[in-house]
């Protein structure tokens, strides 16, 4: 048995400090064990005590004499590191930790923690925690916490709920028990000293009774771990949702004053994981919603959502919301037209969205055939069906579902808002999802159709490669511009000709060679923004200009910066191309090399209008990057201009990726800014390489 | 009594059509009305029967021979006429009429729509309905409905709720009530054949149990009405909440289909409401939502938002959503560091989010003391406290509230996750509003302080004036550039100077008046969009270039449109003002003329980045719609431009919005695109006028 295992379902279990009153913190995982009925061993350890209850209580770790697989450590913070020691020398594979005290509470706590790291390293014992609730294994009333969801019941069910955050992940697991949604696993991390959330994740989807991961995130200390852990889950068909917070730069800061994780830049974060096919929600009551549809329906084909209800108002709602998160509401087909108009009353719409009036509470038979004949058309992937309250017609209703539910050949979800706790308990046993209302089931089944595209793409994958690159001749710092060109030129980045001239004859020969009208740039390492230092001349149109200018560029950086080394100045042909845009790669600490790329001039400057994946990236995936940007109408041609040439930027931009990715932690920045697109391709025009 | 109070508080209630079978439609009301205990008169009609239970059934409305204040009118679409004119002869003034098949169901039924209306004012019979479920008034238990939502507990409380839509209405009532939200009057005005939302919504505001008013909305079909509506909801404190489908595109198709109304742009619905201070919510959850809020808490003096919780990740989220929505989270004060130092444990947060951890529930006077520091911080006007779950210590923690609540002299909100029924009615036992997670709250709050904002503009308001405009020398179409100008300056929109050259000698001598570099345009009636005629020609410095300009765009407009009727050419100067902005009219068929303003070029072109007002506005309140915009950083000056002077845009606004209002009906459209702004000035630079 692994040490992960040991963690999530323990044979024996010891618990150390524990209290014979209940009511407290060492003393309510006793009584959560108990009263769920936990078929292992338990074993009490205090001093104290001969006995709690029934149960023989030990003075010592080292006293019980029998294998444990799971130690609760829940004594007060200066004992723990002796608690860890007892529990290597018994070799115990995995300890919980509630204790706080650690790094979530200054300097002292840090090394507190890092010395309890590494006394379990290396005897071999993982941790959870320190500063935690503990963890629940439903299936196998593993009730190894104090948190006050195991008040309440826990019906295990096939979602996998890991939490970085005790409080917010407790009022999360009230939140779905409430919904009747069944958490197979509640396990929170706390400050991950040692496990962190996408080791325990990974563990909790390897149960074949959990379908469907949900997580909790403040931040992301081991981004690496996390894209793995989103490549297992994509392959074995385990959709993984997670809430982070952090959104925003004062999210960010509240963030890294409450743990001490990376928060990472969220825009990074927000790449990265679509990039790998996790869905991330945006709170916990959509984490949840998503989380719902996800268990029960199966993946959609498309993006082509049916609506009916019994409200042109909802209708209208989901059909705006639709809109707005790239589903599509598509016109139904002349057959399904004339099956409609067969089922519903003159009154009613038949077309998408389908209104089929409050009259289906006397003829149960026209919401379901509408919906059959909803399902049945070619255009539809994926139906939502809404109707509210009706708490003297829930029987008639669930049945009704039931029929829908036998023949329904694509997913369908019901939105029932204000629906009785039976009717929404009766809908899950026929394994149908229930939403609360027309937008929250709009958001879900558009996550559904997400994570059907993610699937899709992963089947489809060429994954991309990066050649390693030999660095070690590259200095760290500026790189100079002719180098840097060789090493984005080697991974086939496509940058407009450049010759350095350290003279104006030498301008001049080779504005002739690259051909009028030329732009120089002052060549310095120590003047990383030429224009700052008014050190570029652009659309030099004869020998004379080139001349002029060549004296002006190095005597302009002269004057800024007299200490610059300047080593001449860069000639390059005038780029065309209207569009301009910026891309880039950056370290991120948690994620590595990342690749940027965005909408030049004022959408970057004020809008921010970038987006970010992990590199590297194909082609394909850096198409699907362009379309997140906001302002991705530019490409098509704006002002009667012609489209932008969309492959060319997405082979550029998987260049780029490669050569992040093969630079690795060497890489310190890289901006490519502008890039020049046009009908005719896309090329960097200036760039700037920063090693570490 | 006039015929809305005879609607809303009926002394006695004829049931036209009742059946005794309560379990159907034309049944139930009579059954509610007893079931609630309605102390007025009750008249069944209907000649099928001699008696329904203990009542006496009249075989006509003739026959009741006592005054009627309000009929319910439960009978096939074909009987309803008849009925109209059997009411209107026993003088009854207010009826609410169930049946459908009417304006909703083709053009027969509009007829007789149409029919029913003028029979009813012809005899001063007012109407809601038809096709609609009818209404409650919780307080005097008129249950003239028979809406699913009568099947419950109709707890009577100071919210009034007016939906257009029976099914959704229903919908959010039973929704309400789930949440121990009181409705005071539930009315679906259905197809609004007479009577309208705003209405209806003015007579139950007038109520003065009733403080705030919500209303689902699908469609406007009398703007100003609506507009005045606000006006006086706004005068008397009494919040207005709508959440209105039909958003975007897809959702107003859908919407179209749905209803008669004229949906209208919903960036028009969105800038008119916002204008006159009615919240808009996106859905019927936040509806409820601000509701909450707005019924049970002061106005904030402004946007500093306090939040204290136990959990971090809690406090990111709602840093994150207050920061997105414009509120601030505010450092506090170091008297207020003290004070929480001395409240709060070492591991919790002392800074705003205030992060008082777990450990209030053994120590409850953390959290009080805690709320006390972070209300009395001078930076913060509002506070969120955020706690989740906590079954049981509800009875300590509402206590806890109360003396909170009693010290509290800003408003505070409860945002409690998976709170028990016992803690919310508690809570709202104490007026403590109580919201279910952290991004509701901060939605909720966020429209606290908007309407907080309206209601200050409002105290503050001086009233834009339009001074009316004889309009009747002014040719239908499009008015050529010279007259356009003068009615525009007279309204002091600021143009840039322009002259009607007939040759090209006149051409060269108006450059010379005006100043080199001048702008040539073709000037014709028939040629509305010049560029495309090839028609303008910028930048010209000499009188050679503007001789040879003139013949170009004379020549080619001509090529362009043979017919063309050429008057000659403009010249204009060059303007300065390094940021574009659009600012037009427009005739919105629901609220009359509009006033638009966006960022030019690539801002609205891809972006649609515009907002909307009612015309007239002043210009403070012009100046607020600048802050509406995505893009508005661009005029706070970037790549180091200087900011634009945003006073003078709002003037040029305030003084289009008054030329628009002063046209009234004749107003087709005015574009002024591009108006060039700078820090010395906004000008419009090119303007088109079409009057109807």
């Amino acid at each position: 048995m692994n040490a992960l295992s040991a963690l999530l379902s323990p044979r024996a279990i010891a618990i150390v400090g524990a209290s014979n009153d209940f009511r407290k913190i060492n003393g309510r995982p006793l009584r959560f064990l108990l009263e769920a009925g936990y078929a292992g061993a338990l074993y009490p350890v205090n001093p104290k005590y001969a006995a709690i209850g029934d149960l023989r209580c030990y003075p010592s770790v080292a006293a019980i004499g029998k294998p444990v697989d799971l130690a609760i450590v829940a004594v007060p913070a200066a004992q723990v590191l002796a608690t860890i020691a007892d529990l290597c020398r018994a070799r115990t594979p995995a300890a919980v930790v509630f204790s706080s005290g650690f790094g979530e509470g200054g300097e002292a706590g840090q090394q507190l923690e890092a010395a309890l790291v590494s006394a379990a390293r290396a005897a071999g014992l993982r941790l959870c925690g320190p500063n935690c609730l503990g963890l629940i294994n439903a299936f196998d009333r593993v009730v190894a916490t104090f948190s006050q969801y195991a008040d309440g019941p826990m019906p295990p069910g096939p979602v996998g709920f890991v939490t970085q955050s005790g409080a917010f992940g407790t009022a999360i697991a009230a939140l779905a028990r409430a919904r009747g949604m069944g958490l197979g696993y509640f396990v929170n991390t706390g400050n991950e000293a040692d496990l962190h959330f996408a080791e325990v994740m990974d563990a909790v989807l390897a149960d074949p009774r959990i379908r469907v991961g949900a997580g909790y995130l403040e931040g992301v200390k081991d981004g690496a771990a996390l894209v793995a852990l989103a490549g297992r889950a994509l392959a074995a068909g385990k959709p993984l949702v997670v809430t982070k917070v952090g959104r925003t730069e004062a999210g960010t800061r509240a963030a890294a004053s409450h743990t001490g994780s990376l928060a990472g830049a969220d825009a990074v974060f927000e790449g990265v994981v679509r990039q790998c096919g996790i869905v991330r929600a945006r709170n916990e009551e959509q984490m949840l919603d998503i989380v719902e549809v996800l268990a029960h329906c199966a993946l959609p084909a498309g993006n082509g959502l049916g609506i009916v209800t019994q409200s042109g108002g909802a209708a209208v709602l989901m059909a705006d919301r639709a809109e707005e998160l790239g589903l599509t509401v598509p016109a139904l087909g002349p057959d399904t037209r004339v099956a409609l108009r067969k089922a519903i009353p003159g009154f009613g719409t038949a077309d998408n969205p389908v209104d089929i009036t409050g009259q289906f509470v006397a003829e149960p038979g026209l919401l379901r055939e509408a919906v059959r004949a909803v399902l049945d058309d070619p255009a539809v992937d994926v139906a939502i069906i809404w109707l509210q309250l009706m708490d003297a017609h829930v029987d008639k209703l669930v049945a009704l579902f039931g029929e829908i539910k036998a023949f329904a050949r694509k997913p369908f979800v019901v939105a029932w808002v204000a629906a009785s706790p039976t009717a929404i308990a009766s809908l899950h046993a026929l394994g149908i999802a229930v939403l609360r209302g027309a937008e929250p089931a709009v958001d879900a089944v558009a996550a559904l159709a997400e994570y059907a595209a993610a699937q899709r793409r992963a089947a489809a994958a060429v994954s991309a490669e990066a050649v390693p690159l030999n660095t070690d001749a590259l200095p760290a710092g500026l790189v100079p511009s002719l180098a840097a060109a060789q090493v984005l030129a080697s991974y086939g980045v496509a940058l407009a000709p450049a010759v350095v001239a350290t003279n104006a004859d030498e301008a001049v020969a080779a504005a002739v060679r690259l051909g009028y009208p030329v732009v120089l740039k002052v060549e310095s390492p120590d003047l990383p923004h030429k224009t700052e230092a008014d050190g570029v001349r652009l659309n030099l149109a004869s020998a004379q200009a080139v001349r002029e200018a060549y004296a002006e560029v190095v005597k302009n950086a002269r004057a800024y910066l007299p200490a610059a080394r300047i080593e001449g100045a860069l000639v390059q042909p005038m780029a065309g191309g209207a569009v301009e845009l910026v891309v880039g790669l950056h370290q991120d600490p948690a994620f590595g090399p990342v690749v940027m790329v965005g909408l030049g001039g004022i959408f970057v400057e004020v809008q921010r209008d970038v987006v970010f994946a992990r590199a590297p990236v194909t082609a394909g995936q850096a198409l699907a990057l362009l379309d997140r940007l906001r302002g991705r109408a530019m490409l098509d041609g704006v002002r009667g201009q012609p489209p932008v040439d969309r492959h060319a930027v997405a082979e550029l931009v998987a260049a780029v990726s490669r050569a992040g990715a093969a630079l690795g932690p060497r890489l310190s920045s890289l901006d490519l800014n502008p890039v020049r697109c046009g009908p005719e391709g896309a090329v960097a025009v200036d760039w700037l390489l920063v090693l570490q």
